[in-house]
């Protein structure tokens, strides 16, 4: 047996807690800027002091017209980025400035995570989820700003017990290699609501129809971390990652088999629990999955209270309180 | 329509967080000392600076030969209240000194809460999920420690859609008198775990057998918050009570009816949900009750980020992480 069920949340919810030490906390936030953008007096996401140093040592570089000249402050002192846009600016405009600034950025090789370039705009949210602005996916660990995406679990339950489908990752996905995943998994891009999400990627990732999945899936948690990047995330390691993920369960007949149909899953594997848990003891899972499984074996009451060591402290870490602003994703 | 969802989950965890405004935080904190037993560096609760002044008065005026004389150390510059017992003292002799000196308390009608006395020990643990000491149940939200409970809730699934069976406390409660509740709930004592603890509520709460339990029971998560008290709770109002609550599920036939075995339960109601959202709204339940109904909502899929408002925000709060050490109940 090699990580317990806690060392595996902790994977995925590395970053310090105030509270756990208060003094240890604030050294660790010595390391980082507060991204902010004017008009808006919330704190948006941590971003690493080398990678602010980077940041601020590019656009000093910029020509004294360039259109991205004047709209970054960086404050080496009180240790924050801001997007200098006027307060009256609209996301659209906002989102222009970081865009052609990030796209500089990758074309001169800024930044290693560029190199993972997806052209997915995610959104960014002030207080009362109000949209502040759009920025490239893989540039969002950078500024260590709140993502947002959705994860399900596909199981069956008959007389071989309860099992679960376990799609394996493409040796070719830039990150996490050939690793094990949720069943189906992705991220949200503006304006997506998070079933409108799982459903989009449930056909994509594991050819689940709109019909199975209206009849079948039931939206039941939401789990938020903050993720520290390591190697096998790709790119510069130690960004922050917090993440908000709408979390469903699907239960399928053992007839309905996902799959992919796009080339980030290899293959499904329909694992038993005991299968799942030696898995999640070899670390064998995605970190942002790891999580979603224990989830899905708590609600299900196969890890409990009295036999899984850390019980308590694995639920509060999956469901972290971000100190930043979150969106609303309620249908109106 | 009264109270939102969030409402209903800050009514049963108000207590403020660090990251959400550190002004705010720290300002708060001042207002109360942290518990501690010598020889643990850990902060075992908050008392409140009055209820510490209170303490320190009593204690300080005690005959210089009373046993309980040298065990109280209160500090109110540093704001602390240390059971100065020796470092390598047991929990039975740290025990004794507390029951002592709150006997003394009740006597003298020192605290309000301690006119609920209980008659029931609730333990205090320290790092590493070390029993340090017992302290009497109705005196544990002066020193503000973390108690441990378990609560079910029974439902019924069938032609009629889901029902919730919701028991109505006596008029006749000293605490939340006439309120809602949970189908079964009630607090650890020392030495007991969650399932042994769910099996003894429930046969005095609602007549449901070992049987019956042990078929159709499962543990499905766990809820932590700080409790704020208030009026209704009894006793002196703002004394903090941090609470872990182990959570169960029971899906009931229609024809199994949860009887009250004891005085606790005036009488049980089988809600449908839409009668246990109005009950919400209208702020009928118990805080630490509407609290457990609101996650089964949002496991059974009835409450989701796309039709409430505050989803995410909810989800953090009910799995709050707490600053002081927690048991572990794994069973060995």
């Amino acid at each position: 047996m090699g990580k317990s069920m806690l060392d595996v949340v902790v994977d995925c919810d590395g970053f310090p807690y105030y509270n756990d030490d208060p003094e240890h906390y604030k050294a660790h936030m010595q390391g980082f800027h507060t991204f902010r953008v004017q008009g808006c007096d919330a704190v948006l996401g941590y971003m690493l002091n080398e990678i602010a140093e980077r940041f601020s040592s590019f656009t000093n570089k910029l020509a004294s017209d360039d259109f991205a000249k004047d709209y970054w402050y960086i404050d080496s002192t009180a240790r924050t980025i801001t997007l200098a846009t006027a307060v009256d600016t609209g996301p659209e405009d906002r989102s222009r400035v970081v865009a052609y600034t990030l796209a500089k950025m990758k074309e001169e090789g800024v930044f290693d995570v560029l190199r993972g370039w997806r052209d997915e705009l995610y959104p960014v949210y002030g207080r009362g989820g109000k949209l502040l602005l759009e920025i490239e996916r893989s540039a969002c660990p950078l500024f260590g700003v709140v993502s947002y995406g959705i994860h399900m679990t596909g199981y069956v339950k008959d007389k071989n017990g309860l099992r679960i489908w376990v799609p394996k990752r493409s040796e070719k996905k830039q990150t996490f290699p050939g690793m094990y995943d949720n069943t189906v998994g992705g991220g949200m891009s503006t304006k997506e609501y998070p079933f409108e999400c799982a459903l989009r990627e449930a056909e994509e990732e594991a050819s689940l129809s709109r019909k199975v999945m209206e009849a079948k899936t039931t939206p039941v948690s939401c789990l938020s971390y903050i993720y520290v990047r390591d190697k096998k995330a790709g790119g510069e390691t130690g960004l922050i990652q917090p993440e908000v993920e709408y979390i469903y369960d699907i239960e399928l007949d053992a007839d309905t088999i996902p799959k992919p149909n796009d080339s980030e899953v290899q293959e499904f594997h329909l694992l038993t629990v005991d299968q799942v848990r030696t898995a999640l003891w070899e670390g064998k899972f995605k970190a942002n999955c790891g999580i979603v499984v224990v989830d899905f074996l708590i609600r299900h009451g196969i890890l409990t209270g009295e036999n899984e060591p850390g019980y308590v402290d694995m639920l509060t870490r999956m469901h972290r309180r971000l100190e930043f602003p979150t969106a609303s994703h309620v249908v109106s």
